[in-house]
């Protein structure tokens, strides 16, 4: 049975586990949520995931949300992106630090300087939340020195979680030429057999609202 | 040997971890950091975890960090707080949502409006990020509504993570007595025997800087 997942092409947390779901060759497919409409915060979606979050995931009887777990679903289906069983700590904890570090702030400083109309963007909060992450993008940018990928030999969900949010266009305080490591790293990434940028994957884009 | 926790007592991140040890019943002390001087932001601590994060835990030849890997260790090694294997990943689920959008938010919010000097915090930002923690508390309380613990018949990770920055006594925009649902999950989490404050689980605070 096709696996559904309820995403759509702006969010860098869908992206992740359809990034995932398309690396690991399972049979998927998306199903648009209409976030910037609010589905996110109706009853009906609610039903689906009482986080009222994307993404979601449904393959059958089992319904799971947070990407991280949708990722650790993929793994225990396929084998893949968990690394060794050494690793597994070491993965999960930068899937977490992503969570709280990376993705949580990207996502909330993109947000607010590019889907806002322009009128409502609150300067004092997207300079304070540069701040914070530039913070995140050294701790990224210093672990990568010297490695291929975040954790051992090759990509793990550590990797499909934090590079995420990087791949989009639209300005959040990230220049890929400030941070040499994460932009090499990106490269990696984007030259796996396979991968896709995000407004590729999961349906909508910024221009359908233009 | 003894588990060496490197902690501070104002710190929700590493109550989540001190918590789960605690009520294991594993041998454990905690190393106080000192993260009001810039500990965490110095070059020794840096080489015990290059994210540069309380908590971090020291078993014997093994450094852990993020709260959500130290409780999986604690799971790993104890078999407790992981609940069933069937609810594995709702566990992870509420762990992943908690440090995105509940504890990182709580804290940053906590530590705007408490810790910074009065003439130093950013009323705009505490405004904008206050109305993003309404909206989880709402889910959260919501989703207590008739159970007792977050994910199943037992306290698990999800409680250890979900639970920790609301009993800090410092204002953050937190009431209990608006959210019932929270407020009586709370009061069972501190009715378990050997529950522990955190001011009192962890050294340090805030009349330390008084
Ligand atoms: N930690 C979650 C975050 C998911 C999340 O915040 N998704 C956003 C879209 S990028 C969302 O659906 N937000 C709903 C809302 O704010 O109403 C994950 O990794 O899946
Ligand atoms: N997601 C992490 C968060 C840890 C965290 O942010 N800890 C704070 C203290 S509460 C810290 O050490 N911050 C260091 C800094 O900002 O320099 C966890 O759950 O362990």
């Amino acid at each position: 049975m096709t696996i559904k997942l309820y995403c759509f092409g702006e969010s860098g947390n869908a992206y992740k586990a359809a990034l995932a779901l398309e690396l690991s060759g399972l049979d998927w497919a998306p199903v648009y949520v209409d976030f910037f409409n609010g589905e996110t915060r109706g009853e009906a979606f609610r039903k689906i995931n009482a986080q009222g979050e994307a993404p979601t995931m449904v393959d059958g009887d089992l319904t799971l949300s947070q990407s991280g777990v949708i990722q650790q679903y993929i793994t225990d289906k396929t084998g893949k992106f968990g690394g060794t069983a050494e690793e597994k700590y070491e993965v999960l904890r930068w899937v977490l630090w992503d969570n709280h570090k990376l993705s949580s702030q990207v996502g909330m400083t993109r947000f607010l300087m590019n889907f806002l109309p322009e009128d409502k963007r609150p300067a004092d909060v997207i300079t304070f939340m540069q701040g914070r992450l530039k913070a995140a993008f050294t701790t990224l940018n210093a672990h990568l020195e010297g490695r291929e990928w975040m954790v051992g030999d090759s990509i793990t969900n550590a990797d499909l979680s934090c590079c995420s949010y990087l791949f989009y266009p639209e300005p959040f305080g990230f220049d890929r030429a400030d941070w040499p490591h994460i932009d090499a790293w990106l490269t990696r990434v984007s030259d796996l057999p396979g991968w896709k940028h995000p407004y590729d994957l999961m349906p909508g884009n910024p221009s359908d609202r233009a």
